[in-house]
């Protein structure tokens, strides 16, 4: 679909920012459902750390952009949303001022979970290269991955130069061992730190569940008993099944419908404006 | 200025290319100068190599791209030209087909070379995540080394995760230690294989000049008695400045005026179409 695009103050612009020639932008995908946008907190903070790490300024308001939203959303009920701010300095080259456009682009209608999520483990690798964690539009890595995956499995994990798993290409990742060890990768180095992570990271501790913060290395990787995937789309999915594997998904069924309840409380209700 | 996409077939297209939301294209930055486009052969053959990294399907015609600047450039005597070829699927996501887009920027002028060339090393890492070498357009570490840079010199060198200076934001780099060893560091793992850096190799060669191509090491940068900075737009242009501390230029003099009639050779004319 055509992308349009808007001034910080939500005015229409011809010119597509001149920071698409460099990927020099950010993004979130989320999604809206019955007059909630989900998990809109945790998507807003981290946009406005990427911003900050790109040094973009940082947005005017908050509340514009929600009440730009209330009168796109008007006529949906349930949408993908994706932001999208990328740099705009009207320059050739590496320029690298402050100044920033926006785009909306609203897709309504929301993918059906998969029945059966399998994975596999892919050779590419994930570069930590000071922007770790934040959602920036420098995804080669991903599209490689995608390319190493076609049709492999429903995801792919990505892994460190060191061999250790990250995360999947679209989702962030939660594992238990046979040793009854949980692992839930922190992705502020390599990956993207997704909301849904941020609030399966939250749950567990509230649940005194003690967890591994760091990629997984290959021998725990071998020693896989059960494993979820999650993003702000399709909340946290059971692994049915890794590198062809049968994994077992009951350990993780309370976990499962925390988090579905949740989900309500990280998130907001938006203002329709007719 | 408005980017315009085209087919393969040069048909005008209103849709940006799906690639853009990924930085998951390639793009070559070249000079035409009374009718001739420098370099265009190591452009060119760049731009093949990208497209089968990316897994892009190859352009079908070197004739009839020549033939489409020819008719763009013919009331031109001097442009900077801009190509960009990005992945479009059309789809939401990291999908990961074939198809392509093609962008023809011209900028109708040549920048002044600069009087005098600093050089300062910058913090600023490159990764190495097997898109070594080919121009893609995933390039916020270079935009993230755009704003160290900013007004310290006219050039910053950048590092390997250990600490090793491979190339400039926007040029490759030749060294000449007190110790009179010459390095090109090779840019296949790290950073960009710039065009004039392959001709400025293959003249060593032809000298018989012995010359390290792996990143220079901290101990030799520290030992640095003369430089040089290269790229398709400026040519080979002596470092004056390293960080703060005065260079020779003489022992590169020769190698310049080589360079300089070479460049002629490597380049084709163009037909220019009514």
């Amino acid at each position: 679909m055509p992308v349009c695009w808007l001034t910080p103050d939500f005015q229409p612009v011809d010119e597509a920012p001149s920071g698409l020639q460099f990927g020099d932008g950010l993004f979130e995908t989320l999604l809206y459902e019955d007059g909630r946008l989900r998990l809109w907190p945790l998507h807003w903070s981290r946009l406005l750390r990427g911003m900050a790490t790109l040094g973009l300024s940082p947005p005017p308001s908050e509340n514009a952009l929600l009440a730009h939203l209330g009168q796109k959303l008007r006529d949906t009920r349930v949408a993908i949303i994706k932001l999208m701010v990328v740099r705009h300095s009207g320059q050739r080259g590496y320029a690298c001022g402050t100044d920033w456009r926006l785009s909306i682009q609203v897709h309504p209608h929301r993918p059906d979970p998969p029945r059966d999520v399998s994975v596999c483990t892919l050779d590419q690798t994930l570069s930590g290269h000071g922007l770790g964690g934040i959602k920036h539009m420098n995804r080669l890595e991903q599209i490689l991955a995608a390319r190493e995956l076609a049709g492999r499995a429903w995801e792919g994990w990505l892994r460190t130069p060191q061999g250790e798993v990250v995360e999947g290409i679209r989702t962030n990742l939660l594992l238990i061992d046979r040793e009854g060890r949980w692992f839930l990768p922190d992705c502020s180095r390599w990956g993207v730190n997704g909301t849904m992570r941020a609030l399966v990271s939250d749950c567990l501790s509230g649940r005194n569940q003690s967890v591994y913060n760091s990629p997984v290395p290959a021998d725990v990787l071998a020693g896989t008993c059960s494993a979820a995937v999650m993003n702000s789309i399709y909340g946290v999915l059971p692994v049915t099944e890794l590198d062809g594997s049968p994994l077992q998904t009951e350990l993780l069924a309370s976990l499962i419908t925390e988090i579905n309840a949740r989900i309500q409380k990280v998130s907001i209700t938006l203002k329709l404006k007719p």
